[in-house]
């Protein structure tokens, strides 16, 4: 783009279409919602407030740095998450929230150790580039070097018909690559997160030492992506590895070469006892009716490779945003509003099952959760887990969100976090930004601070208060 | 994000939100390209065939990496200019289309020189950071150093206003920031740039010697954004140069200090006598109507500065992608389709015109172009610039785009490359992508293939050779 010349003011085509939007909304189909010529005109002037407030003096871009730069990695148990905890109170107690405390709760403690090492040994092969490898969270140790040879496989499937002889003993290589075709990265990762998730249990079984998993990526590179994986009680515990997706290329062909080649993997990550951490909830009281509940969170606790701003550094800070625009804009909400620091997304959802169970236990009624967890990219819109009409309750607030992008809504996911409040809420809404860079940085040594955009994140921040506002107001 | 366990196959969603859509197009309103259920269906496997192409054997990345790494910046003029014209042929060549030919094109060649030189001189201020600046395209030079006062001026009002004496023999610093409020970066950058188009002539009008601009971004960076700038014959030409948004505010504050401070200003640029240059033109001929034209295009020229990536490197080889997708995904087009990599946007323009003109003396009837000059980003729809019933034909296509996130389609701007088919073309179209990182880079040092991602460039692609397919299926 060159000429200004030829240039067009975006804004008043967005204004436009906000206006024929509009109209077709007030046309639509009835519901227990259908909001007058004049409420419409009026939601639409405080959106606007809420954006305005957002991109001139939003704060959020600033509290993630704080967080990414000054805290850093934050996974459950460590200090660092402690630290986390104590900057959400405070940040949210300098903005004057009405009520700002903790919910504890025991969360796991696995530590990496030392940095993992890795390498091939083959005659046929010759010398091996870096294998570029890190321990699943929650993987026990290698003892020691472990080596052994390697079997690859891309399915299930193609493990159950191997026999023993050619599984016992060696490395079980889950080497199936995300699937390209999906126009949103989240479906291919829904596909071949599976392998992390019990890849181990499954190479156990049939007698495997390990489990090598492809990092969960579209991107062709040297990061491995770590993550959870799960054991099984009743079957040996082996560790696993997650390769970055060049080193698993790499591996692939260098097995079709020497099929005996070996792997040396050396992990010293542990699992310590379980340690006591909080949640961090900060409260605005609903000024018609508070005994109505709207959670809006995201996940103080990281992996420990990055800083976790994508994950989910950013959907802390936009949740606390959220509120703080309404304030700020002087929309308080009729209904009551919480922002929700999520501890041990990651590794358990402790955090997550501790809040519904703390909420079912008061007998609170939640009108909706919200959670932003894939990322502080532009906005989008949001995924609605309810019942159909539900959903289009929600749906038919589009039009005042379209001139902000943020207008794709349909059946969707929630969040892990809010998960377990599915059935104590009306509904469950995922935040939905851009996602086609999440997976290239998502539980890597590169989702840090310097990945976000300013306003990408604060455009995120202002799209949940609107919706919060809106949700406040007409209920559902 | 981590537990994969919750996540969904956001597909399916896509899926099912199609189909609903689909069946709101098949109930809509009555057009004369109202589709029947069987073509649409049709329709949605022939787009879905081209997105696998896309994103399986995809061929738009290496070949900007091509573009970008191996030949680099190519201003209008530069021996890396002529490199692409031929690579451009030579690429349309390979892949077998049906005619691939150059049209000559007289364009304007201006040099940068040696890089500038600006400091700034003050007792009360003390030692100046580095300030970063660059020439504006088509600035004369300064003939040496030229050190001058500095007057601060945020609008032509504000400039109309100060007295002779305020401005006489000083550089006017033209301070005016992008308004952050703008939801689109673009509508931020159509109300500043016209600081850098005329405040050269504005500022010799009142005498000053030169015009310091502050750069065209929301960023805060020490990135100076080149871009043209005009004179007007009847006054004196004077330097024109571009400030980085760090040193802008720099210097704003600076004069609060010392009103009487003096910048000093080194440029060697200069404008050389106009040279032979070409517009690159792939064609494909319609199987049905070959003589109903739909050009696509991107502009192969880029500043100097940097490797010209998002401008307009993705624009061309997505362009050129998009005829790809159509061949290989057995989809020849009914009405002629060429790809145009245009010359000389960036400084004149000079290859948009002679491309229409020539298309006028041929006395070719165009149906629509398409430009993609807005950077390589995840689609997100079009905005077509043509008579609103014109405009309301193409949003029905909305649903078959809708499963790719790339149906917002609205009254928009064709482009500056396709601006002189206006009259002669039913539909000016431009491709829209999400643009919130597009004026960190544009017109920078920083505008380079690295900040190309992959899979938001390849699916940019198939979503104008999707929108071409309708168009070359159905008409307008």
């Amino acid at each position: 783009m060159g000429q200004g010349s030829n240039s067009v003011p975006h804004m008043l085509f967005s204004f436009r279409r906000a206006v024929v939007a509009g109209f077709c909304a007030l046309l639509g189909t009835q519901s227990a919602h259908a909001q007058t010529a004049a409420e419409f005109k009026s939601d639409s002037v405080n959106i606007r407030k809420i954006y305005d407030e957002a991109l001139l003096r939003g704060q959020s871009y600033e509290n993630l740095r704080y967080l990414c730069t000054r805290i850093g990695a934050r996974l459950s148990g460590s200090p660092q998450a402690d630290q986390a905890v104590q900057w959400g109170k405070q940040t949210m107690e300098k903005l004057g929230f009405d009520r700002v405390y903790l919910q504890e709760v025991m969360v796991p403690h696995w530590v990496r150790g030392a940095k993992e090492k890795a390498s091939v040994k083959s005659k046929k092969v010759g010398k091996a580039p870096t294998m570029n490898i890190c321990a699943l969270g929650g993987s026990v140790a290698t003892g020691g070097k472990l080596k052994a040879g390697v079997v690859e496989v891309r399915s299930w499937d193609e493990l159950a018909k191997l026999s023993d002889a050619q599984v016992k003993g060696k490395f079980v290589f889950f080497n199936r690559p995300f699937d390209d075709r999906h126009i949103e990265p989240g479906a291919a990762y829904s596909g071949a997160v599976d392998q992390r998730g019990r890849g181990a249990i499954e190479a156990a079984k049939r007698g495997a030492v390990g489990a090598l998993v492809r990092s969960m990526t579209s991107s062709r590179d040297d990061l491995p992506h770590t993550g959870t994986m799960r054991y099984d009680e009743k079957v040996t515990k082996v560790p696993s590895a997650a390769l970055s997706t060049n080193s698993a290329d790499w591996l692939s062909q260098a097995l079709k070469t020497d099929p005996n080649l070996e792997f040396e993997l050396e992990m010293a990550c542990q699992t310590l006892p379980d340690v006591k951490s909080y949640n961090v909830v900060g409260e605005v009281k609903g000024s018609k009716r508070p005994e109505e509940i709207i959670t809006v969170g995201g996940h103080l606790d990281s992996w420990d490779l990055a800083q976790g701003a994508h994950d989910d550094g950013t959907g802390c800070v936009q949740s606390i945003e959220a509120l703080r625009l309404l304030l700020a804009s002087g929309l308080r909400p009729e209904r009551t509003v919480r922002a929700v620091l999520f501890m041990n997304e990651e590794n358990g959802n402790r955090g997550g099952m501790k809040y519904a169970e703390l909420a079912k236990a008061a007998g609170e009624k939640h009108l909706a959760a919200i959670e932003s967890d894939g990322g502080g990219f532009t906005p989008r819109g949001f995924g609605v887990e309810a019942p159909l009409p539900v959903v289009q309750n929600v749906q038919k607030w589009a039009p005042l969100l379209a001139p902000y992008h943020s207008d794709k809504i349909g059946p969707g996911h929630g969040g892990t976090d809010i998960g377990p409040l599915k059935d104590q809420a009306v509904a469950l809404i995922g935040y939905d930004g851009d996602s086609q860079r999440y997976f290239d940085l998502h539980h890597t040594a590169a989702d840090n601070f310097d990945q976000v955009h300013r306003r990408e994140l604060e455009l995120g921040g202002a799209s949940m208060a609107s919706l919060i506002y809106l949700l406040s107001k007409y209920g559902l």
